[in-house]
């Protein structure tokens, strides 16, 4: 676990607020900022949203409570900041040139990332949670799916400016067809997706998408 | 809200063993076993599988703790059978005479299901508990994924059987693509899913399927 310089109650020692001030607020240690991240989402993944407290992530972290609230206002906030942050750091594949290698590089990244341990268990909670929180649901479409559709948007059009793909290509169910059956895969009936796997379902998106 | 007649702490009057008990055990009242399984999926849409407690649903059922612990040992065995039931008593749908027919009454029902107010809350809440406890997912994976799952089978044997699909069928692929973009659409992005986008799923998917 790792384990941060913030001042727990019972270690009042070394601040994240003890280095000069700048006139905008306190000085954030990023040593503090990483340690308190993977705790956040070390108790995500094994609490769940609903179940998560703020304690319990500052006592993971080595943290204080007010090491947590000095960088966030509330649990929501910080889960939308950190994912938001999370996906804007993903790279995006790189255009592969045909339709065909930019799905295949797209489900490899997607399999990837849903077979991390953390993430097989986050990315179903925080869905059902937005299914009952609806300001946290919204949050999450605008800092995470918006910019995950986007992405995905852009590598269809590359397949339609290529002339791979028709103009007038149905983006609601292409889009579906993109997330949907892997997701169902991995998330739901918790199935390996293996290269073989992949290519038999690049395949088969291939054929629906052109159809 | 459904009031049964079970015992509550402040309402001790009419007990669902009042009547007389055969030599298995105690006579359980219908009208109190509707009234706490509705009550549990209430409870389990609003506050979800790990926040839900007996308690709230023996409050809202107006029945006490101890009816539901004569029906169910746990709330694993009660959330088990109730779903499992459920399952169980959804109608298949008849057999249309094509694979165009019955994929688009198979999109049709499960986009009915999913669109209930409660299934849309339950359902992915427990695909998330279930990646968090493995003995509940196995659970549900056996009771209620693996009876829906056969049923897909058979609509897709029969259009083998009709010669629309090859005996080859990757059943892995096309189980994932009936099943996942249809309930990324409706679960994940939240978007509507009426006739004329289930018409449009129904075409890919059988563009996908007979590739």
């Amino acid at each position: 676990m790792a384990r941060a310089s913030d001042p727990t109650p019972s270690d009042p020692a070394p601040s994240d607020t003890t280095a000069p001030r700048p006139p905008g607020g306190p000085v954030l240690q990023d040593s503090v900022t990483t340690a308190i991240t993977e705790a956040f989402f070390a108790e995500l993944a094994s609490a769940g949203y609903a179940r998560l407290s703020l304690e319990a992530v500052a006592r993971r972290a080595g943290a204080g409570k007010a090491a947590i609230y000095r960088r966030w206002s509330s649990k929501q906030e910080m889960a939308v900041a950190l994912l938001s942050d999370l996906v804007a750091h993903t790279p995006e594949p790189p255009d592969s040139g045909s339709l065909r290698g930019d799905l295949r590089a797209f489900l490899g990244e997607v399999a990837e990332g849903l077979s991390h341990p953390l993430a097989a268990r986050i990315v179903p909670d925080l869905i059902a949670e937005g299914g009952r929180n609806d300001e946290l649901g919204q949050a999450l479409l605008r800092t995470v799916r918006d910019p995950r559709r986007a992405r995905a948007t852009r590598m269809l059009q590359r397949a339609v400016d290529r002339g791979e793909l028709p103009a007038g290509l149905d983006l609601d169910i292409a889009l579906d067809l993109l997330a949907g059956p892997l997701y169902w895969h991995l998330a739901v009936v918790h199935a390996p997706a293996g290269p073989d796997y992949l290519d038999r379902l690049t395949n088969a998106l291939l054929a629906a998408l052109t159809a």
